[in-house]
């Protein structure tokens, strides 16, 4: 099957609605997923270890007859101190340094957000603390999906935030457990490591079991069934985003070697055939030479299937008018990925309300954010930067008001709440407040 | 029937279990709810406003054989100033004290949050920018339980956020209008008022019909119908969280008047039956006395029948060992609100790591707090302060990470980003790094 991304024009008559459509994406609700995990999720509240444990013998395929207790599901810190020198040099290294400038961005993050106090002329005082969540759980994939890089950005700003306890939960197939994965959870400082995954973990992680805790919220990605998982339990435990297909969205001004650009679309595409790549850009002769760089360079690439199937189902190079209107289109689009390619990246970034994250200038390559940079990978999909934000310390993070009423303040601020609560009907707010004024 | 609010004692055995039993709360999912919201957001996405006209006309008997077209339900301007100008002056002044005083306070909350940029000694540049949703919807019950103050909280923060268009929408059952809410929209700077509602409103606002744009996020409290539809739509927009019953917790060293404790219990036990108030007090004395309080003044209090209801079901005076203990349950609550009435109360606020809002001191009702102080009143319930906070201007902003990677940067980082993306088996992002290594 040879790739045949989709040429578009920002001038045709029916763009608004090509475009939109080529952007839909609903996450269907599968019946028979959703059944299961209800049942899942129903058994682990109610028998606990003794459920997990069966779930996880049988899903998981572990081997020699399966675990006896879920004392075998428990890393040790040795062990993961283990994998950790075991793994290639280079690799260590290079988790190192990520893991490095990972912190120091999220530090930053920490540092706004300090929580504030002030005092009124009456002594009254009002303000706001930030304190971190007790113990958050870390959804980590296994089997062939294993992400080093999702544990280091998902379990680093909890560490930054100050939560206490951090447990991560790794799925292993057949029993085989990824090195690089346990290697990441050593550097990142998680504090446990239980090999259990699926809605059975989820479950574990939000109500508690004998031998896991209940966790306060739940973060990390995970397949269809983790999914539903994460849904399910939503209030009783935090979560993050459900993520939808991974997208980017370049916007080139036609001075960025073509080959670039091209390879930056495969790095989106790679990721699944469901993942969007899309390049706005002014100049068709530009558009051309980016095709004529697909071409070439897709035979060179391991995952080039799934790369055709996502460029031919998803993709699109876009003729538009001009930056100004490739601004204006991505603040439509609000892509997870925003990759500005130009001469002058700030000046068009201004103009940008909407993105999870803004890779400027020609050298920002989205898959230098992906490990390396410092800021998170996970970022919000399918149009949700509209209204959320990428992983943060924040997330780990919870306000609490805080107010001290003095007894002149009660005075005066009695009045109004007993004016405004018997405007609602609600007498003893009323009485409460004035059973603090002095008669 | 009489109130018969239980006594619990921490030394207890079963102590642990029987708290944890009263605490317990699950909302029912009911299933011809659901499946009633489903088809109605169904047929909204599908239809828009002739969908809206025909629920709305019928839900809310609309006087007169019902609207006609949608233009019916727009409130204009000079309508919402013109029900201010007709409420009680005393009614005015408080609103706009309480507006004032809320307004206040969520700017100090804006300040904290500015984002933020650093440089590397390289030349890159790595940041994170602050900028607030484009447009929100604000769900306002009409009916009987029409709070003015809902108003207030839900669209001040979001004003306050830099929010360009804020959509109210209020019901009004046969046609009524309240005053009061139309007088708070215009004091509060909400940009259109609708008086539409249920579920029908909730798919408007999320996926938008011919006269309603679609906005990025829906906040405020509504019935069964509407918390359904909320959690349906989350995803296509952002919404707050779905609130269970309102909390108050009280922790009490025995040494203010015990009438106030009583009201302060009963004005959180009259919002409805399901509501929970629960005094911790190392004084068996003293709550002795503040269970005659309870006597003496439930008669006197119009709503005594939801009080009497809430306190028997749901409400509890618990004798604690000491003020340590009181605080190590309160955390344990996690409660949406906590007064902590005692001589030393800071003494005490510092041990307390959940809490929606805290409450210091013997002059700080609760019912203050609810109207006028300033911080916001929609705070997490049903233990979820462990993990959330009050609404805030920060739920009307979000964040968008920053990466401008120089060319000198691109060498050092793109090389541990190609080892980490080798080894997670994802190539094109390697080599989408490596391109702007230099040979």
């Amino acid at each position: 099957m040879a790739v045949q991304i989709r040429k578009l024009d920002s001038t045709a008559p029916d763009f608004k609605q090509t475009l939109s459509s080529l952007l839909a994406f609903e996450a269907e609700t599968d019946d028979a997923i959703e059944s299961s995990v209800a049942k899942i999720l129903a058994d682990v509240k109610h028998r606990g270890d003794a459920a997990v444990l069966e779930y996880t013998n049988k899903f998981d395929r572990i081997p020699n007859g399966g675990a006896s207790s879920m004392a075998a599901f428990d890393i040790r810190q040795d062990e993961l101190d283990a994998a950790l020198a075991a793994i290639p040099e280079a690799q260590r290294n290079a988790l190192r340094t990520a893991a490095e400038r990972i912190r120091v961005f999220h530090e930053r993050q920490k540092q706004e957000l300090n929580g504030f106090t002030f005092t009124e002329p009456d002594g009254t005082v009002l303000g706001q603390r930030v304190t971190p969540l007790d113990r958050v759980g870390i959804y980590v994939p296994g089997g062939k999906a294993a992400y080093p890089s999702s544990v280091l950005m998902n379990a680093i700003p909890a560490k930054v935030a100050g939560v206490q306890e951090i447990v991560m939960v790794v799925p292993t197939p057949d029993g085989v457990k990824n090195q690089m994965v346990l290697g990441a959870a050593a550097i990142a400082g998680v504090t446990r490591v239980i090999t259990i995954g699926g809605a059975q973990a989820v479950g574990a992680l939000a109500y508690g079991t004998e031998t896991i805790p209940a966790v306060d919220k739940i973060v990390g990605p995970g397949n269809a069934y983790v999914a539903a998982a994460k849904r399910r339990v939503f209030g009783v435990v935090g979560i993050d985003m459900i993520a939808g297909p991974s997208e980017i969205l370049v916007l080139c001004d036609g001075t960025t070697d073509p080959d670039w650009i091209a390879m930056d679309l495969f790095s989106q595409a790679e990721h699944d055939e469901l993942a969007q790549a899309i390049l706005l850009c002014p100049d068709a002769d530009y558009i051309a030479r980016v095709e004529a760089s697909i071409h070439k360079l897709l035979p060179t690439m391991p995952r080039h299937e799934t790369i055709t199937t996502s460029l031919t189902d998803r993709g699109a190079l876009v003729k538009v008018r001009d930056m100004e209107e490739a601004c204006a289109i991505a603040n439509d689009i609000a892509a997870e990925h925003l990759e500005v390619s130009a001469e002058d990246p700030l000046k068009w970034a201004d103009r940008i309300r909407h993105a999870g994250a803004m890779f400027l200038g020609r050298f920002s390559s989205e898959s230098l954010g992906d490990y390396c940079c410092g800021p998170n990978h996970v970022l919000p999909t399918s149009r949700t930067a509209r209204f959320s934000s990428p992983l943060g310390v924040y997330d780990f993070q919870k306000r609490s008001s805080v107010i001290q009423v003095s007894e002149q303040g009660a005075q005066t601020l009695g009045k109004v709440a007993a004016e405004l609560a018997y405007g609602e009907g609600l007498q003893a707010h009323a009485r409460s407040a004035e059973l603090r004024i002095k008669s």
